[in-house]
């Protein structure tokens, strides 16, 4: 079983401290609001899902000891630890949509007393888990269909269990074999530069007992021609309405070089991470990110001063080498911009 | 101008000491077969003629002190530092190519005396320069005929002159352009596990003042889908009878891409490199090397305890992925059992 990366124990929270993986699986106890910036801002939490969840309950614990019962004064306190939290790390999206959804939560509900607000902060953050835990899981089953007993799927960056509450996204049908028995193997990307892939996709597959094997990223080519390889499942940072998808720099690589031998190559993510407003690839913008992570990025200089350096964090996969979406309400099939509007039609 | 890998000067070797690269420009001076034992050991010098030529001066610096007229004696010192210097890199296959080159040298001038041998030697290994230099330097002409001015190419690994004796193969046709006053930029992959791309080929292209740009491996794929890349030139291992060639881990996945976004891929190699004997790509034995390179390559643990590592050191790119061989004696061309029987033919 995958590990909670965050969880609501009693009157703290507790989370599994990333920055100490892969060599160590320590869990801190988070009380304050302000620990909890610390946790985010230090990357102790990271992956979208699971730094809104973590801005969530940094907000209840900034405004659980207010002692006041003066609705105003709660309100502008609010506000004020929503802006704290969200100073934490300010280019993280999902930190602003967990506030405004916590906010909205108190807006709406304006009647109650100030306890009760806190209260509902609480349990606003608390669904937030149980939400995020039904639609990976779903996932999971989704995703499962495709898996085979014996099965060898390669993976790259992480879009675990420690992105999200618990479960993951491309992970999630991976475990859910393994609760069934399945034995399979995931080949498991490093994907440079950050290491994500050796740093916490395979030290979550190694806890749960499913047999992984770490390659660097140009070894994909490789394992693939040896037809070592049968399944690709992969998160996404961004799918666009006809579904080109966004995400961890070298999914594209992997998705031409699945295509050329033959293995299907599969995004595994929820329907919010659909941006219908983008009409295709061309429209999602690529953040570039400091050149160190590349000349320095293991603690030492590996590259010449001065060298030009490019740095994308993101790749952009065209809809045509994704044979499926995997979501939690299905697998979604091409054409996509069919089968996304669907998805949203009927929801 | 590329900067000479090994340099006899007068009565001493100077190389520059690749193991502070790209730090610091270090050039060291060897006198004695102790110290070029101890360059090869430590990999102050590299790269497979390089290794070569550095054996055979290593072996005259073994045995120019040598005082006595006794020849018997002398072939005994001789055999000597020979086995010596070969316990330097017992792996490297052109270690002991240059090992035996000297020994035959030596061999069919039986008549001479011990100094006029030590002479020949000398010779010998300065003659292994000259030869790595024309050979090179004649990849660079024929290599030169595919680029044109304001070309952006794409290498992977070091194929450059610090594996040579100066000149380098992949890199020998971008330096000709260079001194050509042609505007080019290289996209330079970093190439892990060992970095040789960011550490060695960035290095090479900043002190030839060409522009060039790291990227991490996977980060090919974005470039080329860019379509800022008009050309791959990378260098080879081991090239089979058909074509197919052995290089360094990644280079089949670089194949793969230029193909796919219609970007001619080019092996630059000696004659000296296609292996006749092996009939296809499947026949080339993978070397695998040990997992730490990927899960501690920078000085710390980037990967949980007990993982699985798969290291393979090379893989092997078809011959349909390859557009063309560059020689000293010219192009190849598809098909390459024709076209390396041909050359074979008429040497």
């Amino acid at each position: 079983m995958p590990i909670p990366t965050i969880q609501w124990e009693k009157n703290l929270v507790k989370i599994i401290d990333q920055t100490e993986l892969p060599i160590k699986k320590t869990f801190i106890k988070v009380t304050t609001a302000s620990e909890m910036w610390n946790a985010i801002k230090q990357l102790k939490i990271r992956g979208a899902p699971a730094i809104g969840i973590a801005a969530a309950f940094g907000i209840y614990l900034g405004v659980r000891k207010f002692q006041s019962k003066d609705k105003k004064k709660f309100l502008g306190k609010l506000d004020d630890v929503c802006s704290y939290i969200g100073s934490s790390r300010p280019t993280a999206v999902n930190l602003f949509w967990a506030i405004d959804r916590i906010k909205r939560r108190v807006h709406v509900n304006s009647e109650a007393s100030v306890h009760e607000l806190k209260e509902l902060v609480l349990r606003e953050a608390c669904l937030m888990i149980d939400e995020d835990n039904q639609v990976c899981r779903a996932i999971g089953e989704h995703g499962l269909k495709l898996i085979r007993d014996g099965h060898s799927l390669l993976t790259h960056c992480n879009a675990g269990g420690l992105a999200t509450a618990m479960h993951g996204t491309a992970l999630s049908p991976m475990f859910r074999a393994k609760e069934l028995g399945y034995k399979i193997h995931v080949w498991v990307d490093e994907t440079r530069p950050l290491l994500q892939g050796s740093r916490i996709t395979a030290w979550e597959l190694g806890e749960a007992e499913i047999p992984a094997t770490i390659i660097t990223d140009n070894m994909a080519a490789t394992v693939m021609s040896q037809k070592k390889v049968d399944l690709v499942i992969v998160g996404a940072d961004r799918i666009a309405a006809n579904g080109d998808t966004a995400n961890k720099i070298g999914t594209l690589g992997v998705a031409v070089l699945a295509r050329e031998f033959g293995i299907p190559f599969y995004i595994a993510a929820p329907v919010s991470t659909i941006d219908r407003e983008i009409k295709n690839g061309d429209e999602i913008p690529i953040e570039e990110r400091d050149p160190r992570e590349v000349t320095h990025g293991f603690g030492r200089q590996t590259a010449p001063d001065g060298i030009g350096v490019y740095n994308p964090a993101f790749d952009m996969t065209p809809a045509k080498y994704i044979k499926g979406i995997i979501t939690e309400k299905g697998i979604l099939n091409p054409p996509y911009k069919k089968s996304i509007g669907k998805i949203f039609n009927t929801s």
